[in-house]
């Protein structure tokens, strides 16, 4: 089924009223949501709102929750996301961020007990728009083994870099793991092999078969030892400075992922007297003569404002039945 | 040939006040080469000393320049390298971010102009034992092909992170090739395979032969597109705070690899009330039960503080011979 990006969106927004999200609320997180659709990551959209309906109805999200400052000194805030939608939170979170960056040049927040923030890189595409540079990363529930180890006991904990630039922003979105599990379902769906080894068959072999990865539960983190350490420091510093959960304390089922921990830097590249961003930017990419950070998000977007966007049969029934309750 | 720290750090102090650094600064830099050369780095240590010394000769590297504060906003700051020495820019850089995250929570140090840092992990330990939480980066010559294509045209760009801890400081620093030439070099010449595929033969084809790899100059980023995007990133968030080179500006000749940038984060977890980092990172480190980062840094030290530390002939003959002037 292809629908255009305001059905989408309008769908979505009744859908998230109907869900008990308030009415200054429910717009923002359609957005969020039907954004991340557009711009070709329906897994970390649309397809993901039957499990954020469905945590709703069960209590494990209240959609009334809002993430409020619970500490702070000068450029770092620590917030409680109290429970709330995760998108909302991580996106309220990174416009602080962003707030305190245009006044002290860089600032950080911290945000704990929030949930799923779906796509990572709309809080990175969000920075950007607004002229800021950003990092930012969460931690998840228990999903990939750490190098050396058969057992998932590390998160795949997406990071996002972002940088601003006129003729279109340099954003990377990057989990721990070379593929997602969503990834490799694809792969399996479609007949294909990966295009590269993905992780371990049950033998302990490296393998590019998707359903062997499935099946063993072990994927591989990006560059072996380095993704596994990257994914365990991240994790130490969101739990620590937001006072919340690490990976090893989320329960395993991702129906019951709650209780994440985040961090949000951003920094303002205007107030240094000098930063040419767009000059800079521009000139790497240029030099790099491949594909950068954020040019293939910028192709779906095209696509799929000019043709639509194809969604996902069972997701977007479940979407247009709850907005029609 | 086996040394010991004290003799280590002490000819490497005269041989760097022999080449010209003022004796404030003679100490502080020897003690960087010696420690990452105790850590069991020995290649961003001792053994970039005659690189070093050469490019001081060559009046490429000054040993009296120092890095110096040029604009800021807050608790973002932007510094001159001068072309002064790479570890002593790098080490004062953290030490003005860790100073201003004691002031403002978190703080950033853009430093442009300035030489190779050595081991980029120092400088997280360097945080980490002042209690602060580390981001750092550097770009580099290009010496890593991007995703797609075949020819160096992104740096390494290794990115440390680290986390204070009593038992033991959890410091990743990690660049984002797979292999460095150095560890290329080290598996051909005991005559072994790599662990994992570490780059492309110049039929194109991934492999595990270390030689290939020389031989194509096509080493492999961590993640295959991941890395490379992260790459990417970093490099223009550097330059352009910086107001430094990206590394399409900086040549391809490593004994000319100079006017680099570099990024330098700090995060002051006591600033925030109740944060217990070293009860999350105990907790999330036994969690894992697999390699930690940074955990062999500190068995290496141990060792060879024990019982002396092995060093390169040439690179010591060069130091000592120098040291002698």
């Amino acid at each position: 089924m292809i629908v255009s990006y305001a059905e989408l969106a309008g769908t979505l927004e009744r859908a998230l009223a109907a869900l008990g999200l308030e009415p200054d609320r429910a717009p923002r997180c359609a957005q969020l949501i039907a954004d991340s659709t557009r711009d070709g990551v329906p897994s970390h959209g649309l397809n993901l709102f039957p499990r954020v309906a469905s945590m709703i109805r069960r209590g494990a999200i209240d959609p009334r929750g809002r993430a409020i400052r619970v500490a702070g000194r000068g450029a770092l805030e620590r917030w409680d996301g109290r429970r709330g939608v995760g998108a909302l939170n991580a996106f309220d979170a990174m416009q602080a961020a962003i707030a305190g960056a245009r006044a002290s040049g860089i600032a950080c927040v911290a945000l704990g007990n929030t949930n799923h923030w779906m796509r990572g890189g709309s809080y990175g595409w969000q920075a950007a728009d607004a002229g800021a540079i950003a990092l930012c990363w969460t931690n998840t529930l228990p999903n990939l083994p750490p190098w050396g180890a058969a057992t998932p006991r590390i998160g795949n904990n997406p990071l996002v870099v972002a940088v601003p630039r006129a003729n279109g922003h340099v954003v990377l979105d990057m989990a721990m793991s070379q593929f997602s599990y969503g990834a490799l379902a694809s792969y399996r769906a479609r007949g294909e092999r990966l295009p590269v080894a993905g992780g371990f068959d049950r033998d302990g072999r490296l393998t590019d078969d998707p359903a062997a990865i499935e099946a063993s539960r072990r994927p591989l983190p990006i560059g072996f030892w380095k993704g596994s350490g990257l994914a365990i420091v991240l994790d130490i510093i969101a739990a620590a400075l937001a006072g919340g959960r690490a990976t090893h304390e989320i329960g395993a089922d991702p129906e019951q992922e709650t209780g994440l921990s985040q961090v949000f830097i951003a920094i303002d590249p205007a107030s240094l007297e000098g930063v040419a961003i767009d000059r800079v930017a521009d000139a790497v990419v240029a030099s790099v003569q491949a594909r950068y950070p954020g040019e293939r998000t910028l192709a779906a977007r095209r696509q799929h404002l000019q043709q639509g966007i194809e969604v996902d049969d069972e997701a977007w029934t479940i979407a247009r039945r709850c907005a029609s309750a």
